[in-house]
């Protein structure tokens, strides 16, 4: 496990400055069956779990018309993750490599994506497989999935 | 083609709250052929026209080990799109759907994602095919791809 300030030999981090370039609001949250990082699953499977997204006021008049999909992209912001870190070892990996060659959750914009199978909608809560995230991990965007065109 | 404030027949604004639940820091800038929204493609295609992605110090260490990928998953903000929409009508649908049940720019937290084919990488900059954005767009986070699990 590691500890929440832990640099393994070879990762590197940088000063953060506290830009803002942009904000994001919390348009809702996401229950899983995780409470700490080391049982998240490494990537959501579609025949995982049952977790549900919940929509806060106003963001649930924008759920017309989803039941539609049996597959959507979900974002999420990985609200427990260090932003610091341009070289970092993946799970059981002593190689570090560069963040932008890793699907880990500690980067400069933690947002998480995942595609999840669309199982229920009841009001305003989805329920869906398919996550990796924590349970409370703050909602950011809910998307149909994009057409394959490779 | 869309005025800045035009509410369409069907569509919803909300009134935005000056709300920051979480703040995010531009890493890099975009170039891609298109200069205004009406010219950029729905999605964008691995077969499509080439675009440059230059990183910004000091993330530019965190691409070590990328070049090892041939697609890319590419995070960016779309910082010219209204954020206010809950129900809008799709590009030639007079339809209004919800918005989480469409892909369009104009959503709470304007991040798009795509797949992208990675061409090059020289020094700070990534060419790549697959990209749908405005010239000179913002960019989020550089992940590889999820794997197929479904």
């Amino acid at each position: 496990m590691r500890a929440d300030n832990e640099i393994r030999p070879g990762e590197l981090a940088v000063p953060l400055v506290e830009t803002t370039d942009a904000s994001l609001v919390f348009i809702g949250r996401i229950q899983t069956p995780w409470s700490s990082r080391e049982e998240c699953p490494r990537q959501g499977r579609i025949d995982g779990p049952i977790c549900r997204i919940t929509l806060f006021e106003p963001w649930t008049q924008a759920l017309d018309g989803i039941s539609g999909y049996d597959r959507l992209e979900v974002l999420y912001w990985l609200h427990r993750a260090r932003r610091d870190l341009v070289r970092q070892c993946a799970h059981s990996d002593p190689l570090a490599r560069g963040t932008f060659a890793l699907r880990s959750p500690m980067r400069p914009n933690p947002i998480g994506t995942s595609i999840v199978a669309l199982e229920d909608v009841d009001g305003t809560t989805l329920t869906v497989r398919g996550l990796d995230c924590l349970d409370g991990t703050p909602l950011l965007d809910i998307k149909p999935p994009r057409h394959r065109l490779c």
